[in-house]
């Protein structure tokens, strides 16, 4: 299959059009793609692992926003129209906690008793934050976004535990308030930050070396701000050695149907 | 068991007080209690039936926000420092769907496998409601709060599903906007109304006739304004004639040692 070209502005796709490049091959981090549209990942899991993800979800609600859940089988989603086997940028395929493979469909490896969850992504409130005024340096450089494990545990939830990870984004000293103010708004999708600053108390002794996704500049005058991030769940099952898992590639989202105005609060 | 006496004042009572006043046999619903502590709906039911109502909530927020899951087999919760069998002022059992006992202690009906979930209420938000001027009818009544099932259904999961269940509070014209805007800042026990007016078109023929708790006067200029309510899972029970699951009276709530402001956004 060829690589199908980026498109020159795939902001203004919708998601269809952009999961159709996706479904052809296409992929690229998601950031700054379908404008207006909620992004989220995916962590797809056995029915039988099922309950525990979804009480780890539900009991760290900051990392682990739950926007919609399949039924075991099932391969679109009320709020994802396409294939999730297929329209998804990337995927990590994981065997009892390992990440074996880094594909582009995974039809060939969907089960009849997987559970996906679409789990909320801070790409969505990006198109806010610009609106506000606050930069987005990994769209400004063109990489994907900066992620890292931290050093705080999750609340566990039957067999599954794990530490947090986070997205940071570094923002000018002035315009933090309203980062903040910004994402507080955003509940479903992550939210307010949860740390401000100081990447070593979060256990990151390295900004330049991220988990996943890119390093991003931070430049003199600016603090890394840090937000929950939906690649959690996929720390965990490295974490608990799950017995098999498929996750989106980090930064590679699933580009739903719903607004993101849909989880906008007051 | 003697029935304990009606405390004097019930709203300065903590937690603690008012859960061993339950657990000595008082039988009362808990509107006005421990003011300032968030109430909470009880609805315990076999690990093996367990995602499908912990998937039922994740998929109908407004009538079911999760507050706190045990693991199997649990007597206490993180934001229940009491005992789930005894410190309750009431309970419903039920098998295959159809509530067999009306109780005030389940210690013997309690199995090793139950799942217990505590969904938020509606009464944790009634302070700033009276804060902000709005009448409680029920309170001044002193009687329990109106509850009706509705022609809504749920989105179901799994094994589960059934109608919407709603609380009622009559609140004059000119107040609705405050009722409304007050109790949007607690999206965790309920949040804003699911409907104001019209309870025809609720599926709600006689309002003096609640299908759970005591009818409440609606007086002329006033308008009956409807939240979801956390008695959705028993009337999922019901419907989906669950082999077993242990509720709380409606009205009759948990008690918990969290604080109403834990829930309140911005």
């Amino acid at each position: 299959m060829t690589n199908p070209r980026m498109p020159a502005d795939p902001a203004a796709l919708t998601p269809a059009e952009a999961r159709a490049l996706f479904r052809a091959g296409l992929k690229a981090p998601t950031a700054g793609w379908s404008a207006g549209y909620t992004q989220a990942n995916l962590i797809a899991v056995p029915r039988d692992a099922a309950y525990d993800f979804l009480l780890f979800a539900q009991r760290n609600p900051k990392p682990c926003p739950v926007l919609d859940v399949t039924e075991p089988g099932e391969t679109s989603a009320s709020l994802f129209s396409g294939d999730l086997r297929t329209d998804i940028p990337g995927y990590v395929v994981y065997e009892h906690g390992a990440p074996v493979a880094e594909v582009t469909d995974v039809t060939d490896l969907w089960r009849d008793d997987l559970v996906a969850f679409l789990i909320g992504c801070s790409f969505t409130f990006e198109d806010a934050l610009r609106a506000a005024g606050v930069p987005l340096r990994h769209i400004e450089q063109g990489s994907n976004v900066a992620m890292y494990r931290t050093n705080r545990p999750c609340r566990g939830a039957g067999s599954i535990e794990g530490p947090l990870v986070v997205s940071m984004r570094p923002v000018p000293a002035a315009q933090v308030a309203d980062a903040v103010r910004v994402t507080s708004r955003y509940p479903a999708v992550h939210g307010a930050p949860v740390h401000v600053g100081d990447p070593a108390a979060l256990g990151i002794t390295d900004l330049d070396s991220p988990d996943f996704g890119d390093p991003v500049e931070v430049r003199a005058g600016e603090v890394p701000v840090f937000w929950g991030c939906g690649v959690t769940p996929q720390a965990a099952v490295m974490a608990s050695k799950s017995e098999f898992a498929i996750g989106h590639a980090p930064g590679h989202m699933a580009i739903t149907d719903a607004h993101d105005t849909d989880y906008l609060v007051p």
